[in-house]
């Protein structure tokens, strides 16, 4: 704990961060290596003597640099964002100087405490429901990405529905009844509901979305019905905010209610456009969630709050408690039932202080900035939609998608290859990064505004890269 | 990205770190603090305009500092130590500014790439088996915590599982299966396995350890046979490197032989002792590692990697992606076959760029620093126990605990009772922290040597206290 080499070492760091910003435009936003590229360039056995801190730092631009795609030029467009900003690595650098695991309560309260509270503060921006507040039967838990909040989420399903089977018929097992259960979502989800019905050995039932890629109740009451028919039993739905590929919003107020109908556990998955509910103007997007039992974003894609930092929220927290509680001795604290344990309510046990990050972030911003930030993106995201609609050869397609910084588009009329071809022509161009979707049958390429950086003279830029590589591609044709 | 910002507030942030460092033993090692005390000092909701950064600064000591648990103070003796270096948090900062998601190898190839050199260095440093080197069919990755690095392991086995009965009886379901499976470990294992076994939905049968808290083959294998002519089908096995209770080493020589004969997936869990590897006085510890397909233990407890980095190893990575493996359209990339994509090989999708700290701490400190860190730990301990053992009231338990910086004691020939209120005026004494463990029926105190401050003076302070506490507690009796 040498604090006076942290504080030269970090300026140096910080130094060399602030540098990369500054240059970041300049630098091509694609990694342009070949796989094993590092493996030339450093040592096959890590260093027995110690080297000076500025030798590691010199480094970086020879070794690391050259391999890194830059998340954060304004020319990188795929994806969704990842969130950055200086009070999320301010906070980061508090976490790890404090460097508490704050598995339970007395392990570090302020851990606990603090991150109860911010995830109030974002509830209230949001106007979530009351009951995913702390201060009921709910609460809120920072998870590290959106893939683990369905994981948990529907693992607290699962062990709701066995304690009420296994209720009325004490023989049940759990495989018995996991070989019945269903899992539903849009044929768009995300692919990380694949994975947590995979991981938890549920059998996932995708429901086909409509032609703007919305999923229905009625859709889902007849998928439902099917399965019942067959012997199965629905237990769990993951309702979508924001789809990933076209970000359109499932129709959660005639899901919710067949799932409420139906006694069905529905988590909604709001990963990207969750963040854009601290703006009034997109609340209305929420309805349907007084439905949920359970609520997960990502603030560290759109909320400036650095990777990791899934904000998730319970309806009624005991169904967590039941399935994750295993309690030994030197866990065990005086405290217990008046303080949240939040190893009860993930996977893991250890958990950083990240609750900084957000409390950082919410202060040094405000919301009145946060929600600028979101605007801003969301404006930007309107221009380009505005220089695609100008010119004949291109549609924007799923316009749904347009409302919140992600455009979705191709050539109009044209087969999926020759979109195929566009995407790929634009990614050897290099001076923009974009990936596909395939939706619906159609191959489309995904403009997600990104960066921090991005301005509308980079919007105006990636458009005259997109009108120049195609008009190529269109004359070679 | 605002650099200017980053620089000084940044400085700000490690200047206050710095001073923390500096001021950490003069501070009570617990909080003092009652649950919600930190709601009565911030505001109900966020702040709508932005503040200065200074004023979240100087909010710190008045509003966190008395809620957080220092676990690197030198009087910090309680569960295992988390780590803590300049070098650790430096590459944080560095993770952060960059701030890519390396999720596949294109999404930022030097991400990817570090990993696998890095986590081949460790490997090589531990002196782990050549099937663990990223070179061949196996490899490194960095997982959050070991109890993920369990389920992603039991998750693989559950495949390899699967795959091989469903070849003989394709009408075989996985929920059947689940029923029959059984996962082993020690009666001393980590609660992480317990929840593990929860979460995958498979029963844990706990094999008795012998008086020293080992376990053995034997037991393993009478456990197996009783459990097949149940008509159950063992298929995982933890195998504990250092256990939490008492530091203890099950005898993986002949628990891996009978998983090699039983064909049972041996994962071994070295959280905390693992780190000890890199000193070759210790890798005799490893011998029974040539039977495991799966490896993990925790650089962020014991190797001065800040949380997290859990670094696991596999034999054979096509497990792992058969059991992960969901690929959309949009994470779709043209390196795929040449290049590791991590996603396949743990639960979440995002991952940060965690490899940059163990990179900067092995440069920074050197394998030599590394050791002398470990092994003055390992000194320490000693030192505690030559100071209990001289004194005829208190007596080590479970002495194999000694030779790793973790020391069990109690009061010689009195009940646990009695141990109970030792431990407990100790933490009202608030001098020291330490927390107890239940351990064949005898309530233990555990004295892990914690903090990088630590030092034989600290050790006599302990001590010291100790001898008070205990004297005072026996005059009442």
């Amino acid at each position: 704990m040498d604090a006076d080499a942290l504080i030269s070492c970090g300026a140096m760091t910080l130094q060399f961060v602030a540098e990369y910003w500054r240059s970041i435009e300049k630098r091509p936003v694609v990694a342009n290596v070949q796989p094993g590229y590092l493996r030339e360039l450093l040592p096959i056995e890590a260093p027995e003597k110690a080297e000076s801190f500025s030798s590691i730092i010199n480094d970086l631009e020879s070794t690391i640099m050259p391999g890194v795609t830059h998340w954060h030029s304004p020319n990188f467009y795929a994806y969704f964002p990842t969130a950055v900003s200086y009070p999320a690595i301010c906070a980061d650098i508090l976490s790890g100087g404090i460097a508490c695991i704050g598995f339970s309560w007395i392990a570090s309260p302020a851990c606990t405490e603090l991150e109860a509270i911010v995830m109030d503060w974002l509830a209230k921006a949001m106007g979530l429901p009351e009951f995913f507040l702390s201060t009921g039967n709910g609460g809120g838990i920072i998870q590290g990405t959106a893939s683990e909040a369905t994981i948990v989420a529907l693992l607290a399903a699962r062990s709701r529905i066995f304690n009420e089977k296994k209720a009325k018929d004490p023989t049940l097992t759990l495989g018995r009844l996991l070989d019945q259960l269903v899992v539903y979502c849009s044929d768009q989800a995300h692919s990380s509901v694949d994975k947590a019905a995979l991981i938890v050995g549920c059998r996932l039932r995708k429901i086909v979305s409509d032609s703007d890629c919305v999923m229905h109740g009625e859709q889902v009451e007849a998928a439902i019905a099917e399965d019942r028919a067959q012997g199965l039993i629905p237990f769990f739905l993951v309702g979508t905010l924001g789809t990933t590929p076209t970000c359109a919003f499932d129709d959660l107020v005639t899901v919710g209610r067949v799932c409420e109908k139906e006694h069905i556990w529905m988590h909604i998955d709001a990963a990207y456009a969750g963040n854009a509910f601290i703006c009034p103007e997109y609340q209305h997007l929420l309805n349907g969630i007084e439905y949920a039992e359970s609520f997960d974003f990502n603030p560290h894609k759109w909320m400036l709050v650095n990777f990791d930092c899934s904000a998730m929220y319970l309806k009624d927290r005991t169904h967590f408690i039941d399935a994750f509680n295993v309690d030994p001795l030197y866990l065990k604290h005086s405290f217990q039932s008046s303080a949240p344990d939040y190893r009860h309510w993930q996977i893991p046990l250890g958990r950083r202080f990240r609750s900084l990050k957000l409390w950082f972030v919410f202060r040094a911003f405000g919301l009145d900035g946060l929600r600028s930030y979101i605007r801003k993106h969301i404006q930007l995201g309107e221009h380009f939609t505005k220089l695609i609609n100008k010119d004949e050869r291109f549609e924007v397609v799923f316009p749904a998608a347009t409302q919140l910084g992600l455009i979705c588009f191709r050539l109009k009329n044209t087969p999926n290859e020759l979109n195929e071809r566009l995407l790929k022509a634009l990614n050897d161009d290099k001076r923009i990064y974009l990936v596909p979707s395939m939706v619906k049958q159609k191959f489309i390429l995904r403009f997600a505004i990104c960066s921090w950086l991005t301005e509308e003279k980079h919007i105006e830029f990636a458009w005259n890269v997109i009108d120049q590589v195609a008009t190529k591609l269109l004359l070679s044709k």
